[in-house]
């Protein structure tokens, strides 16, 4: 029987969509996304079904790519006409949480924003967040291992994760639903499956670790005139708030002049002439005491001249007008053609490497514009350039002004987002022969015939 | 050539020890070891003398057993005659710190207290820390995912690792020194050799996470009468501290009033006649407000009935004291035989299994005794069990009352220890069918002759 059929008659014709109503589904949730384009779309009920489902297409080398919330950002839920695509949307329960524990189980289809509310209704956090979170499922999250907005405080996804089940290639069911914070019984399986962008198996469930609701929220954002103030003042803040600093946000000065230019919805927060703007959270457990630490930490670093100038939130809404000001990516999109990127650099080496992309990029493209801003808390930033004609030809000149330095710079050509297809061709550049022969290596023992997610992060 | 010649030929003889050398040294640092057996002791001078000697031990099909600092708790590092002992003691050097980046780089045979005092002297922090600080190494520490007294503020190794270069079985380098915090450019090779004892890999080099030195630290006793008020007092602080709660150490009351039976050093902080008793520790980041802080979280504890007693020290020397009181473990060798066990239980399960552990001793063996403490916060249980005859018959028997349970109580046969030689046959309890193949599949893709750490972990 071929295989569609055979598809058909074991899962049910719910769970296989050809045709029409196929290309009636959108490849993504950003822009203006196509049709999906794929042989078929497999729609699993359950894990066992799952499981079924991949142990025919092994049987058969079928290509399966998995197509998640469709809001990742380096083209891995792209497929091709003679790819299977695999949705997980039916995997959508909230199995349990535990309070004690702090553990919440969940199928991997669960979209981030119904994850944080449950934990929320619970009296608990769950800390991961980012922009996505309307789309983005929590199996995407993890397979990804997705960083965010709260990472200085929180960690990225891969700290937060205790359990997972997961299906591998030829559709063995691995079930390793870890409750507990330690656990050394053994190799920890779970870590091979988050980050490897479901390459070495499909997460079908996890269980994630919950946190205690911070009490207290509080903001600021401060200026500083030069780079070494401003990795001076990441090391006082968070020494002084003692684990309690929750993001530690930098825009680069011309690009926060960039996102005040005329037509702006946003306020100046300080005086525009400033090298550096950050923008401070606190997130802490004593509403009564913490405004005072957060502004005594901020003074010392005034007095210690890290800081040129800051002020804090005195409300609500000038918290959130704040953070929408640093969310608001979305304003680059004037700028056209419009290259984003996502690297990760030593904090060490970020004024360097910033001088060196742009020093480049304005000789090879003299009048492009090199916006930088990000998680410099992390060593992540990110960089919105716009170089060359309209119709985006320069893109391969462009990344390699942003992604060959990275090498001398210690740096990685990702920080959160993955590599998926986009970055394939750029990984040599942060990783090394020896570390792509063991990905290599753990790929084909895993997925021998190269079935799952193929040419993600390793070219098939 | 026989291997021992061409070890000694590639090496040089002062990296090749046989005979009486090998025997004059002791085999593990605790207790009264007994002279070290093995066919040889390498000890390479850098990691291309590491993997020669892989290479050779590979093509001859040869054992070789990681040694380590030999304070490992499960067997691991326990050699036999036929095999090849490897020690890393001359990569004993810390490369380098980076103090923007708050990195430490170091070779994987420095001794953990070293690396805590190196990172002092820098001004930070290497939060690692536990009772064999003095022998274990950081390569044991890696391999081991070592947790110990701070894991509930900066987790285990496993959190504090960036980088590792491995040796594979075969002697190919892998070197993924990476530096960032954050770094998704493909798979998270560390994660594979971190606590997988030294059976997928020898690590060589480590580049380790430093952070802020604490500013203020802060210790209570605070006493429960019930184990709900107990785990209601661990969300309440946790909270209350807001990411600074830094221990959260608990012993149950009948412990405590062991350790303080005639001929004690310690003195009791409270009154002995509670159910339970916990050691807390503040580690926070403002010396001028913080003891208002742990006070005001304590005094609520108090009013919403989770606390019997509580007390804060009011000296280092009395945080010292309480500590030690904590630290005191080996008073329980008084007790003959004594068992001694590492176990991971969901919080919520925690009291149900107690329970069940000590009725089934008591009816398997009337007048035994099973004392109880450990990091809660994180449910980690340690026990001290004295049953049967003196000369230790009992063992299995013994074993078989604290592991079996922990498969219906969702637990770990180990919660930080690992499993090495001695927990091997209880794997099962933990792990599932599928878990233990995957295992398996790891350990045959990247040592296929089983010639590193063989039967640790999964049997030969």
């Amino acid at each position: 029987m071929p295989l569609i059929e055979l598809l058909r008659s074991e899962l049910g014709p719910e769970s296989v969509l050809t045709g029409d109503a196929v290309s009636a589904r959108l490849a993504g949730a950003w822009g203006r996304p196509e049709p999906l384009r794929a042989r078929a779309l497999l729609r699993p009920a359950d894990t066992h079904a799952l499981s079924t489902a991949l142990r025919l297409c092994h049987a058969a080398r079928q290509p399966v790519v998995i197509v998640g919330g469709g809001s990742g950002l380096v083209e891995g839920h792209r497929t091709g006409p003679d790819d299977i695509a695999l949705s997980l949307e039916r995997l959508d329960r909230i199995e349990s949480i535990d309070l004690a524990g702090r553990t919440l189980t969940a199928q991997a289809g669960v979209v981030l924003e119904r994850i944080q509310r449950a934990a929320e209704e619970a009296g608990l956090l769950f800390p991961l967040d980012l922009g996505a979170r309307g789309s983005a499922t929590i199996g995407g999250n993890v397979a990804t291992n997705a960083g965010g907005n709260r990472v200085l405080r929180y960690g990225m996804t891969r700290q937060l994760v205790l359990g997972l089940e997961v299906v591998l290639a030829d559709g063995t069911v691995v079930s390793s639903l870890n409750r507990l914070l330690k656990n050394n019984a053994g190799y920890d399986l779970k870590q091979l499956f988050i980050g490897s962008e479901g390459t070495l198996g499909v997460v079908t469930r996890v269980v994630l670790r919950l946190l205690p609701q911070p009490r207290s929220h509080l903001t600021a954002v401060a200026a500083c005139d030069d780079f070494p103030a401003l990795a001076g003042l990441l090391g006082h803040m968070d020494a002084a708030l003692g684990g309690t600093l929750g993001a530690f946000e930098v825009l680069w000065g011309d690009y926060l002049r960039f996102l005040l230019e005329p037509g702006s919805p946003h306020r100046a927060p300080l005086p525009t002439s400033h090298a550096y703007y950050v923008l401070l959270d606190m997130l802490g457990g004593d509403p009564a005491g913490d405004p005072e630490r957060f502004e005594s930490a901020l003074a010392g670093a005034l007095e210690a001249g890290l800081v040129a100038d800051a002020v804090l939130a005195k409300s609500r809404a000038e918290q959130a007008a704040w953070w929408s000001l640093r969310d608001d990516v979305f304003r680059l999109q004037q700028l056209r053609p419009l290259f984003m990127f996502d690297v990760g650099v030593p904090i060490s080496e970020v004024e360097g490497y910033v001088a060196n992309v742009q020093g480049r990029l304005q000789r090879e493209f003299p009048g492009s514009t090199c916006h930088v801003f990000g998680h410099l808390g992390d060593g992540n930033l990110h960089l919105g350039v716009s170089a060359g004609p309209e119709d985006g030809s320069a893109r391969h000149a462009v990344e390699e002004a942003v992604y060959r330095p990275l090498a001398a710079f210690g740096g990685s050509v990702s920080a959160e987002h993955g590599i998926g297809l986009e970055k394939r061709d750029w990984l040599a550049v942060s990783r090394n022969e020896g570390e792509i022969a063991l990905m290599r290596l753990l790929k084909q023992s895993l997925d021998p015939r190269g079935i799952l997610n193929p040419g993600r992060v390793l070219a098939a």
